[in-house]
């Protein structure tokens, strides 16, 4: 029975929420949920530098197969993007630095993979991942941390027919997924 | 005499330009200037991860003490600004993981410091680099490698009068890196 890991991670530029799952025989399970505090943090520069180091550390505990982050499209204004971006950009880094496969997520696709609607609220979200995952509480103060482990649910349940399934750890495969995958990675 | 290594960089999203200099007593001299190509690549996730290891690779050739990189201000719309940041984030993740200072610069501030105006065309900043340099004619291709190699010699011009010489390779520095230079580091 093969297991695949899956990270989420939604790394913004005052929380970075991120959650972790695990499946085997297509059943999933939560191996760890958290976020960390970026807004205590005064210079853009040091926020960068803990999100890059935070998932490089992250993936370096989990070894995971793929690596599901969002692809926002509204901030704002462009500044905020930009840091936004940088935000983003210093994640995706450390899944390169892996050679770990990056998929990409609209927060409505994110949504309605989970609860069916493209509009539902973190709240909603959080209690669908409650009984998809079948635990009580998550541990976690901030609802950010869900946004991190809806990533990874909706990227096990957007695979689980086989289009990505299978390791992807090296990069011999990195340029298959992008072409098997061409809508999940952004143009 | 101790000899500094600056990076400048300017990582876009068609093309990332590149220069490196040295600097010893006072006084720069060129040691490479490149461009990546990257408008062939169809997928924004392959851009960012020819990005990231040219910067890496850059890094690890000419073991820089600092790298300077561009803050924009400006683009046609917020994605264009999130495809940026992004580009920005996986170079600047590079000199992270390497524990190199990055130093960042307005446009306006990098003509401005060469060539006096802070309007200035790519051309003329390129003819100031050449008479800074004492070198008659760049090998690239595009100006984009002339704007990486101006951030390079706009932050040894901001830096000369030893607010922030002197090796900061270790992290130990970067915390007192961003303290003493509150201004190039991003807010």
């Amino acid at each position: 029975m093969t297991e695949k890991i899956i990270i989420g991670i939604d790394p913004g530029t005052n929380i970075m929420g991120y959650g972790v799952i695990s499946v085997k025989d297509k059943k999933m399970s939560l191996l760890c949920i958290d976020e960390l505090i970026l807004h205590k943090l005064d210079s853009h520069a040091l926020k960068l530098k803990k999100i890059f180091e935070r998932t490089l550390a992250i993936i370096d505990a989990y070894h995971p197969d793929e690596l599901a982050i969002e692809e926002p499209f509204y901030a704002k204004n462009v500044q905020s993007m930009l840091k936004l971006g940088r935000a983003q950009g210093v994640a995706m880094a450390a899944g390169l630095l892996r050679e770990i496969p990056i998929a990409e997520y609209l927060p409505k696709k994110v949504k309605m993979a989970i609860t069916g609607n493209g509009n539902a609220s973190k709240e909603q979200v959080a209690g669908m991942l409650k009984n998809l995952l079948n635990i009580k509480e998550f541990p976690t103060k901030y609802l950010d941390a869900t946004d991190g482990l809806a990533l990874a649910v909706c990227h096990f349940l957007n695979t689980r027919h086989g289009i990505s399934d299978g390791s992807k750890k090296s990069y011999s495969n990195w340029n298959a997924f992008v072409k098997n995958n061409p809508k999940r990675i952004e143009k």
